[in-house]
């Protein structure tokens, strides 16, 4: 039987590389796809591509959508990136963190290679659980954009492959997603999760997405592979 | 009173200009967004920027989308841009020349920018009248992406502004879009529409994009200011 494609969202982070050993155990054929959208770093590139080695992916595309040009976030503009916030606060409002239509952007670009491969299943990392309460990380902003992905499509016009958002993690804390991603026998010391690394690319350990890192392998009681400075 | 401010999606073609003209006339701020997606060449672009000049927007970004890595189209890989189709049938399926999910893309760039701007209103040239057959240019496809928009996006969560998609073009011939744009004074000579011009930059005449432009001025009783090769 010819293997089903399935174009991944890769950030070279945690959740995206744990989605991908998913898609992988699933039997799919993955075409991963990094959007570069102007952030501080490169760091997370390159640990995209080091995943899609160590993964084994049939074509990595990375993109330069040039978020920059647009800003509004402290992660392509020239904001502070928050440091040490109380994670239960993290979910009740919208940080400085936040890309304006991030999400929207890299699934758009998902979707059009998805319909150019004749594939049905994009794979995305979003987590409703352990998150820092963006908005286009919740299940029904997920439910929305499939809706319009099967009517903006050849395939949903012509009722052949109707396209499916697959989000693994949605209900999952960050200790159960790298147990999971262990048991797949992901190894996290490939990834990169820091919002604002040092100058020498050590993790800032202070920036939501470390903040819920380290909770995470905590949680889960296992080592985090990754320097922090 | 502050003028509101309004993203305008412009391709340098008749329809967007035009759409441009009408968002103008609703006394919008424009800010107008150019998507280079990795088509056979810039004349678009240009025309975009000379539209930009003449319609005083207040700022014009152009960003590369390089869709061209995905590929799947007539307009971005190398397959041949179909000629001299019957316009009867063109509204039947999808041809060639559909870019796979470029308007969903184009929209979720000028989302990230609505955001940014903190406006509500996003003008896009689609059309459900005389057209290629395009699944993204249905008025069901707008409604499905207005829906997901408001749900992706800060905005939306925090019950504040709502996006509009506004789609003034919708429900118009092409005879009855270039009427209106010359009413409002819109200088055609300064746009293109040509999918496949000649190395010299004149328009071929006989793709669909020329074809429909053709059949609307020769319907508007006007003469068409672009010259074919």
């Amino acid at each position: 039987m010819k293997q089903k494609k399935a174009v991944v969202l890769s950030s070279g982070g945690l959740d995206s590389t744990t989605v991908m050993a998913i898609a992988k155990k699933e039997n799919f054929e993955i075409f991963s796809l990094s959007l570069f959208y102007g952030q501080r770093h490169w760091l997370e590139i390159n640990a995209a591509k080091r995943v899609a080695a160590a993964l084994g992916v049939k074509k990595h595309i990375i993109i330069n959508t040039q978020l920059d040009k647009i800003g509004g976030s402290a992660l392509t503009d020239d904001i502070d990136v928050p440091k040490d916030r109380d994670m239960k606060k993290m979910g009740e409002n919208i940080p400085a963190t936040y890309v304006p239509a991030r999400n929207t952007i890299f699934l758009s670009f998902a979707l059009a290679w998805a319909e150019t491969l004749n594939s049905s299943d994009i794979f995305i990392g979003v987590n409703a659980m352990d998150y820092s309460g963006y908005p286009d990380c919740r299940p029904e902003y997920i439910e929305a954009f499939e809706k319009m992905a099967n009517l903006a499509t050849r395939a949903g016009v012509e009722n052949r492959t109707l396209i499916k958002i697959r989000t693994p993690l949605m209900e999952m804390t960050k200790a159960r997603i790298i147990k999971k991603g262990v048991d797949l026998g992901v190894d996290y010391s490939l990834t990169f999760s820091c919002y604002d690394p040092s100058p020498e690319g050590l993790s800032c350990g202070r920036c939501d997405s470390c903040i819920l890192r380290k909770k995470g392998f905590k949680e889960a009681g296992l080592k985090d592979p990754v320097e922090y400075a």
